[in-house]
């Protein structure tokens, strides 16, 4: 009897996910091991941060998603080394062997080698995070609230947004209406709709990855909505009293990190060629160097097509998992693979409540109606019927009332 | 010009929340006092715990439901004084005073001082409870997977719930449901459905504010779910390998407390007669003694009626909350003051997905019928339509499919 091959896949993002997904069919034993318990729509992780969504509408058990799929076992754990000649990756207290291994790890915000900023100044990049987000911003308005101090009002009502890509430009917008909009009548000794908003850019444009004509739409877009965008602005340093930038010193508690990508330190036990943000340079079909076997796809890979990296964008991976499913399930040895070829459907960032950009090709389009394309489209692209209703009925509800229902503040303890 | 009477409120639940309500078209100044921002609608926290809601599905922030009622500041903040003769409460850095006060501060599970067991065992009175708990019974599953050990794997996959009141029996149904029928299909190692659910009561039937004859029924709806009700059972030490009954040791480190309320240390300072469990000792206007200005409602209070002793459920606090807005709006001397008469709506307890018990006066039903009326009841009372419409198609689309969606590990670092 011929064994089943063995496929490892590290992480249940969109890339680890489509893979195991995709090999539905395939006669293999996959094993997905996650740090999580959940796969995570991240495009939408700002409206968690900033109360428009729950956690449970944007995050789906990855168990839950997969369960009938009988040739896939999940596991809920840290991978801490992989093993490219033993072929195989261990855990704490657990080890895999494999015949494939797919690294989808994703990364996290780079604190370009300053992480006691990340203290001061939490990124957005897990449901933990947007939890820790949300109960900051709500808690500058309460303190702001009971304050008798001008000087410690401003201080709390004050909102640093680091780095303009689309996160930065998502999160500054959504902060912008829930206090100009939602929170305005709720307070009676301040006034949130005066709240102090500032988006750091450290290049000439935000949104750097579109054309540079929507750039400049969405950064007057933000300028409408109350949002102070400076570009060509670095910052110095963060502290517990507020952020240092090259052009002076802003006190506030509230200073978001929406820059820079840094791949997990597992990848290092790969052994192979990393660039300086330490994603792995991979071959034209996604497998690392001298390993035909092992493949490294989404956030965590550097792939240049047409002599351009790819950007670290769900719909690179989704599609890496695809093409991976196919090799692996047919066997294909690594010279009678095709090369990866990416279909780019265009991007899109979201402006606030009604207003968007979209660049999809040469096409590219600005408010309401590239808004509405965002809405169809991460709905379309949710995983899971019940999520997928869900943040409709959600949108609903807060297209037409301007409310931000999931306002609470759960402190830990 | 006459001055507005300040009304101040501690405590934003059922009774608080009302109080503030009823008193919209009074011509007051009121203060609502809560440690936190939101109103929890707590007979459905055990949904949160066992993953079929959304924490914000059943909390609203109270700005929220408040911000039209001009009458009414809102502050997130915890009281740590109260001054009866100087007609005054202190929290850390701020005072309020009051013309009248309305203390409804709820109550907190007791652990008949051994508060050491609240690590091992913690209760369900907050969202943060609530969370904590959906943590340890998903995360005891997933340990459970990568178990290769027996022993360890029947730790992992026995529950212990102590408290056969509504919470307790409400939980171990909920995990019986979640662990029979949820998960079945979703583990590849373990069978969750060999889950063992243990439901500890220290007298010697379950719901005893209910009929002898409910509390068989639903004890015999509990047992055919899967769960095994120890009657007569104490509890004499819980530490972090398990719990010791007076019936032998239980090795798991899954352990919910449902039983006894303690009330906040708060009370203390209103220097007046407390009962045993330190509830204070009310008038028939909910006022204290020798402070007609000052009451005391809900879990916090103990009211005797008839001869018993109100119970500490929902409507007790929300009748008594409407009662208190009456006498301050019109200003009612003590001597004119009606007493507060309960107007007793039923008890109602829900075992699993689609049986419950409920009494109404002499009415006592079980079954279906019973959960139907419960799920209605329960949206009829849920604050602010957004959370009702949602939690009606949550609840449709489990009755349908029996998921429990919101099985989400958010490890606190």
């Amino acid at each position: 009897m011929r064994m089943k091959k063995k496929v490892v896949i590290i992480g249940g993002g969109f890339g680890g996910l489509t893979a195991a997904k995709t090999l539905k069919n395939a006669d293999v034993d996959i094993t997905l091991i996650d740090k999580t318990n959940h796969h995570l729509f991240q495009p939408l992780l700002y409206q968690v941060a900033t109360a428009a969504l729950s956690p449970g509408d944007i995050a789906a058990p990855i168990r839950g998603v997969l369960h009938k799929q009988k040739n896939v076992t999940v596991i809920m754990g840290e991978v801490t080394k992989i093993d490219v000649e033993a072929k195989k990756v261990c855990l704490n207290d657990d080890q895999f062997e494999y015949d494939y291994l797919i690294v989808a790890v994703g990364s996290r915000h780079s604190y370009f080698g300053k992480n006691e900023w990340e203290t001061f100044a939490p990124g957005l990049k897990t449901l933990n995070d947007a939890i820790t987000v949300r109960d900051k911003i709500l808690l500058s308005f309460e303190k702001a609230e009971i304050c008798r101090d001008e000087n410690e009002i401003k201080k709390y009502t004050t909102f640093v947004i680091v780095g303009g890509g689309p996160t930065g430009v998502e999160i500054a917008g959504a902060i912008a209406e829930i206090s100009k909009r939602t929170l305005r009548k709720e307070f009676r000794h301040i006034d949130p709709a005066k709240t102090k908003i500032i988006l750091v850019e450290a290049q000439d444009r935000i949104l750097s990855i579109y054309d540079p004509g929507l750039s400049e739409k969405a950064k007057l877009s933000l300028e409408k909505l109350g949002v102070e965008v400076r570009l060509n602005t670095k910052v110095e340093n963060i502290n517990e009293t507020g952020v240092k930038l090259n052009s002076g010193f802003i006190e506030t508690p509230n200073i978001i990190w929406a820059a820079g990508n840094e791949i997990p330190q597992l990848i290092k036990s790969l052994n192979t060629v990393l660039d300086r943000a330490g994603r792995v340079i991979v071959e034209k079909d996604c497998s690392i160097k001298k390993h035909p076997e092992v493949f490294v796809i989404g956030d965590a890979a550097l792939m240049l097509h047409y002599n351009k990296p790819l950007p670290g964008v769900a719909p690179v991976a989704i599609q890496q998992g695809k093409y991976l499913a196919k090799i692996i399930s047919r066997n294909i040895p690594q010279s009678e693979r095709k090369p990866f070829k990416y279909f780019d459907k265009g991007n899109l960032a979201t402006i606030g409540r009604a207003k968007a950009v979209m660049q999809i090709g040469r096409i590219k389009v600005s408010g309401f109606i590239a808004w509405f394309a965002w809405v169809f489209i991460h709905i379309l692209y949710l995983i899971g019927f019940r999520n997928r209703y869900k943040v409709l009925a959600e949108w609903m509800w807060y297209y037409i009332t301007y409310r931000h229902g999931i306002r609470l503040i759960i402190q830990k303890d």
